[in-house]
């Protein structure tokens, strides 16, 4: 499986039928997975915590951290996944609208080299 | 776009698209975008923050709920997806090697039933 | 050392020396102390991800995860101290100050039994 | 109310009489505080969440962001507060603990100047 041929609905499929071969669907609840997503998000930081932001950014080409990297990214995923698997929601559709609202918040041309000066 | 039609990887072109147009690399690397997966999964646990597991089920369901969790949904995956482009990880490909290995570690017929009793 | 003797001040000064002792304040950041707060607050959460609110509640009496608990929530103090320590915040002021103002936010007249109609 | 004279258990009794006269004991499951707790990590952490590690070491000298980072930080501590006040937790007491236990995992002699190369 790779992101070039896999389509989103395969790679939910994948997910959906894993938990519930494994009866996990009625731990399912959205308060539980957003719960979950937020653990994992942490294990994942946890990797860069006392990093700066340049020694992080070399990080994910150490083999051994890389795969912890990705398995930490892979557990995110998953149960973002099973997310939107419980709740029916399309992952791609969302992401395409959100996108849309944000071109019109951040306008290429107006943000462009201008993002920190605004933020702070 | 949906889940249906749309592979993984245009999902990630559409991504690239949007941050290369911001020249907003330059922040993202891997400890920043860690802290901001971080952050937006705290904001959609905030949705459910203080409802019991059976009412935040039904949540998903009311329409402006709904709206509301699809985006910061959103926003998680955008910036998942915009981690996994700027260390050139297949999304596809580490969610099914994570799956491998958890059949391994849980498999489904021991599991069925009896995993809130091990967890605790 | 306990609540009913020690002095807030007392407590800042024992975290202080400790990191000192080590050389960690040029760790000790706000961004990564942020991290690390949001870090061992996940896992707190970790302990009670899978179990229903009452399950949870029950939780703290178990010794075993009693222990647990307390070193999660050590874990998350320690850090909260230090990031006050380090940027000369006075901890009982900015808790008083919070609580002035969310009395007038919330008038407990008003709020009493009907938090969570307004909530949703 | 300041940290200088401030005991710790005068803390906690004020946090305990803001909830008790909102009735909100019954929201403060431990499951919903661990969330509380994550999510106005969050919000701290979003505070300094573009910045490197030098510019988000000035940020709390800026009077309004100082008043933005330390209401957040009162909103953990005053959740963390609640945790402790619910469960019976001795603040001081697991702080003490846990930097006993400490001091033997990270011997200062040890320690000093060595972190970032035993992490990595």
């Amino acid at each position: 499986m790779n992101d070039k041929t896999t389509k989103v609905g395969e790679l939910k499929a994948l997910v959906e039928k894993f938990v519930r071969e494994r009866d996990w669907e009625r731990f399912h609840s959205p308060k539980n997975l957003a719960m979950s997503i937020s653990i994992e998000a942490a294990e994942l930081m946890e990797i860069f915590q006392w990093l700066d932001i340049k020694e992080a950014a070399s990080l994910p080409k150490e083999p051994t951290k890389a795969a912890h990297i990705k398995e930490e990214l892979a557990d995110i995923l998953i149960y973002l996944i099973s997310f939107c698997n419980i709740n029916k929601i399309d992952m791609a559709g969302i992401v395409a609208e959100k996108l849309r609202r944000n071109r019109t918040r951040f306008p290429a041309k107006k943000v462009r080299g201008a993002f920190l000066k605004n933020y702070r």
